[in-house]
Parts: structure tokens; sequence; C-alpha cells
């Protein structure tokens, strides 16, 4: 009986991996696979010297560019277009402001010399004085109606099919799946549960300054115009500090944003992953690296390189990048 | 056979019900009791109106007088004074530096007059070129041998027997147990997980400004001499919308520094659990409330009799404060 018993745990045991990599069906046969399933039965499995308590299986995901698309713009921006002509006309002050006029005039090269920081600001002061019920409201509204330019579909359908079956299959396998994005946290948290099955404490963001109040009697949170915290580049590991506190053992990002968060997973005692999704899929999503304006992949790709880290091709290595597409 | 296992799982809820409220042995039989008992019922049947998804069952708790104890002096400022003793000499700066001074005689009315902000600055400058986890091992080191000046016990002995069944309890019942706290963020996650069972991405707290370096090759955040964020008083939610992203649904404070964090738990839809534990036990551990310099309640109290928030008697309601005590 004993023996028996033996048997069925590692049937069972067998059958649940078996279950899961079945559901990587979006990704093709290949390194990057392979070395991503490899390191997740390394940290699972209890008899290897890479084993992690599932308490300590952190993985961290950047946002743009690694779960859903960022061309031709960041989503946010034209989310933020919109806000800001609505109320353009109560800031005269902004006809002067190179952030204000590269969003408008949709100068991408302008955009990308100013950097996020005056972005964040912009929208920060647009958006002062509603409370963050307000505020998660509007973003909701506007995601039910606006429409990617080139797929005419809304942006939660740009979410990759691959990166989602990897983020359920890495939670199967006891770890916490974590966003670390530059972008604010509000514009995520409105959707990533229904779209990713991460819930809003574990996004780690951009945050703008919020005050408690007592408004009419009722405590709410009312925006401030300013940004307390920028969530990009070196900021990304202070983020997950901040929120987490425990150095994440996988990484996964797409830009040298995204560099720093990557080095810092990357580093520390047993067996570590960090990811790269290279964008060299013209025909199905979009193709840039080293040049874009928009998520630059530059230094990290060569840190890639001499680190040995795991760089999928999304040309290669996915059979399909979006879920209402055909497998191939 | 359909009769019977309906029978079945009739039993097998009430069981899970009965043992659970089996686990809140050191509380009293009484209002407070049968208040938290109600609402975590109310909230976890999902035939009442008051029924709220698990993923929603968020609940906040001060740590310092809510959780352990926080006299003659928050404990974290004992390990202040130890840390800043050892780096003094380094900064002559601070002999008229009035936190510094009041931290050094131990001068309680002082310390009060002074405010969290410029202790927290002190710490912070105390601190400052450690890197993150060079901070966290002198904080666990200094707990293994620092000793309590009345009970003569480990501080880590201090906590309440009676909230730690209580964060059982209510995790049994599908919440997440958030910890919300005016103190350092570190010095509570060396120890809340092994103490509460509360892991340290549910740790909000104050934090110092931190950044990211390459030390030597090696990616690490070093602590800077500033302060990012105070987690007290109307910081405290705040630090919950940051971290958490939604409004919680039970809160548990016991000094006006809890008061915005119990006012935005308290109000919403459905119902909610504002509780306030109050000192009044000078045997077992102390008593205090509107006069004390450390721990005041005051405002809150009035606030908690005006909205019938439920007050615990340390006194009355708890058959033992501490773990190593005998029931009565």
């Amino acid at each position: 009986m004993t023996a028996r018993l033996v048997v069925g745990l590692v049937l069972v045991s067998v059958g649940v991996t078996a279950t899961a990599e079945a559901n990587l069906a979006s990704w093709q046969e290949g390194p990057a696979k392979a070395a991503i399933v490899q390191f997740v039965r390394d940290v699972t499995d209890e008899k290897s010297k890479f084993f992690v308590p599932a308490a300590e299986r952190i993985a961290v995901f950047d946002n743009d560019g690694t779960l859903w698309s960022e061309q031709p713009v960041y989503f946010q921006a034209a989310f933020m277009l919109d806000r800001l002509r609505a109320v353009a006309a109560e800031h005269p002050e902004w006809k002067n402001n190179p952030a204000y006029e590269a969003l408008i005039s949709r100068d991408e090269a302008q955009l990308a010399r100013v950097g996020m920081k005056p972005v964040l600001e912009l929208l920060a002061v647009a958006n002062a004085g509603l409370t963050t019920e307000e505020y998660g409201a509007s973003i909701r509204t506007w995601l039910k109606s606006a429409v990617h330019p080139r797929f005419r579909r809304p942006y939660t359908d740009l979410v990759y099919q691959p990166m989602q079956e990897l983020l359920a299959y890495m939670r199967e396998h006891g770890f916490q799946t974590w966003i670390v994005s530059g972008g604010g946290i509000e514009f995520m948290r409105a959707w990533t549960e229904a779209a990713y099955g991460i819930p809003p404490q574990q996004v780690i963001g951009s945050i703008a300054e919020t005050k408690f109040e007592l408004r009419g009697g009722e405590p709410v949170l009312v925006r401030e115009p300013s940004v307390a915290f920028v969530d990009d580049g070196p900021g990304k590991p202070v983020g997950i500090y901040r929120a987490i506190g425990r150095r994440p053992i996988a990484a996964f990002g797409n830009s040298d944003g995204d560099l720093q968060m990557l080095q810092y997973a990357a580093v520390g005692e047993g067996t570590r992953l960090a990811v790269i999704v290279h964008h060299d899929d013209m025909e199905r999503e979009y193709a840039y690296d080293r040049e874009s304006r928009i998520g630059r992949l530059d230094k990290a790709l060569d840190e890639a390189k001499a680190r040995k880290w795991v760089v999928v091709s999304m040309k290669d290595d996915w059979k399909r990048v979006y879920r209402w597409e055909n497998l191939r």
C-alpha cells in the first residue's frame, strides 16, 4: 500500500506539471521556453539545490511592451491626451510647456526628449482635485470606448497571449506575479485583475501625491498636482523594495527602463531568471529595439548577451501574439 | 444521497466556524468579540446582503499598541537609540538637534513635542549608506539581544495573543491582513512574518529614500539620509491606497494616529468594522488614553463613541494579553 501511494503521488505530480506546460500553448518549443520551464522546475523541486519556498517565489513583470503592446505610443499616453484636451482650457499656462506640446502634436521625438517625469507631472496637474475613485472611474470609462489606431480593437485586447499563459503557469507553481511599470499605478489597476489575474495590490507603478480629506463629511483621497514617485529605470528596484520588501527571483522586461530591475532580480543565491521580450515581429506586432523612441532596448540587450539572460523573440518563440490570432 | 450530501456540507460549514471561533480562545465572551464575529459572518455568508468577495476582504491593523505593546516608548525608539549612540561620534551636528537630545535623554514630553518626522529623519541620517540588506540584518541582530525594561523579555514576546488569534481567524475567513504603521517599514518586516504570519509585502510603514547602485558590480539599494513617506495619521489612508489600491472593509487601531485610517475604512457600501484597542489594563499591560504622550487616544475615542465603533477593553475583553500568561 505504501508503494502504491508513492506511485500515485508521482503520477499526480507529473500530471500537474504536464498540464501547466501544456497551457503554455502559444509558446514554440525552443530555448526561451525551455529556459523558463527549467527555472520553474528547479525552484519548485524540493530535492533541487535551487529550491525556493513559495513565499519567496516573487516574479516581477514590466507592463508596457512586456505584457501588452506599447506602440505607436504608450497606451496611457492616448488616455492622457484625451484627459489633457478635456481640461486644457483651464490651463493656459500649458501653451509653452514642451511636454504638453509634444503630447498634443503627437511629436514622439520631442516626447522622448522631455522624458517621463514632465509628462506624469502634466497628468498630475490635469487630474488634481479628483478623488481616487473618480479618477479610477474616468480610466474605466475611457477604456470602454478607446480603440487602438492600427488594430481597431480595445487596448485591453492587445495583451500578449503567451505572457498571460506564462503568468498563469508561474502562479500555478506558487509564484506571486507582480507588475512593475513606469506607468501610473491607477491606469493599470483599472484592468489588470480582469486581464492578467493580477490584483491591485500586486501592481507597482508611478504615483501622484494624494491627500486625505473629509469631503462633505466623506473620507476620500484627493489627487494633488504633483508626482510622488517615478517607477522607472533605477526607480523600479526602489518601487519593488517599498512594496514587496523581498528581492524577486525572476524578472521580465523589454526595454532599457527595465535594466535595473533585471539586474536587481538576477543576482543572489540560487538560480535566477531574467527575461527580455524582444520586439522583432513587424508583421504581427512591431519591430523595434536600439533606435526606438518608445521602449528603447539597447543597454539591456547588451547586458542580456553578456549575462546570458533569456531573450524571447516574439517572431520565433510565440505561436501567436494576441488571443484573437490563430496559432501558427 | 442528495439529502445526505447537503447535511454533510452543512456540518462541515458549522464545523469550520466553530473551530475558528474556538481559536479566539483569549477573548472573553462579550460585545467586542460578538461584534467582530458577526461582521466576519456577514461578509463571508454568500446569502447575506453584506457578503464581500474574498478578494475585497482587506483588513488593516496598526502595529504599535494594536498588535504589540508600545510603552514606555515605541520599541523602535529603543532600537533607534542604540543605532544613534553607535554613530553619534560621526555626527557632531546632532548636539543641537531637539529630536536627538530628546531621544538620548529619554525625554518623552520633548519627543512628543517634536513629533515623528524629525525622529525618522534622524534615523534616516544615522543609517544612510547602509544597503537595505545590511539595515535589515542590524534590526534582526538587535532584536535577538534587546530586552523590554519592565517585562525583561525580548520585544517580540510582547505581541498581543488575542490579536494574533484574531489575525489567524480573519485569514481563515479569506481576509488579507495588512499592517499599516507609522513605524519604519523595515523594522516591522524583520519579524512580522514569524510573529503574526504577515509577510513583508503586506506591511505598510514609513519609508526612507533608497537609491539603486552597483556596489562593486553588485546591484543594491542604499539608504539615503532623508524620509520619503510618513505613514501616520492622514498618511495612513495614503499608504493604504498606494500599496493596496482598495479601500479596506475592516480597520484596527489604538490611537489618534489611526483616526483617518479608521474613518477611511469605516465608510462605504455594505457593513464595515472599525475597532479600537483601549489600553485600560495597568496590571497586565499599561493604562493610558487621552493624556498619554505615546499612543494618545483622544479624538479617535470620541469618534468611536459617536460612530459606534467597537472599543476593545484589554482588561475586560481579553483573558490574557501575552501568550506566556495564564488565561483568566
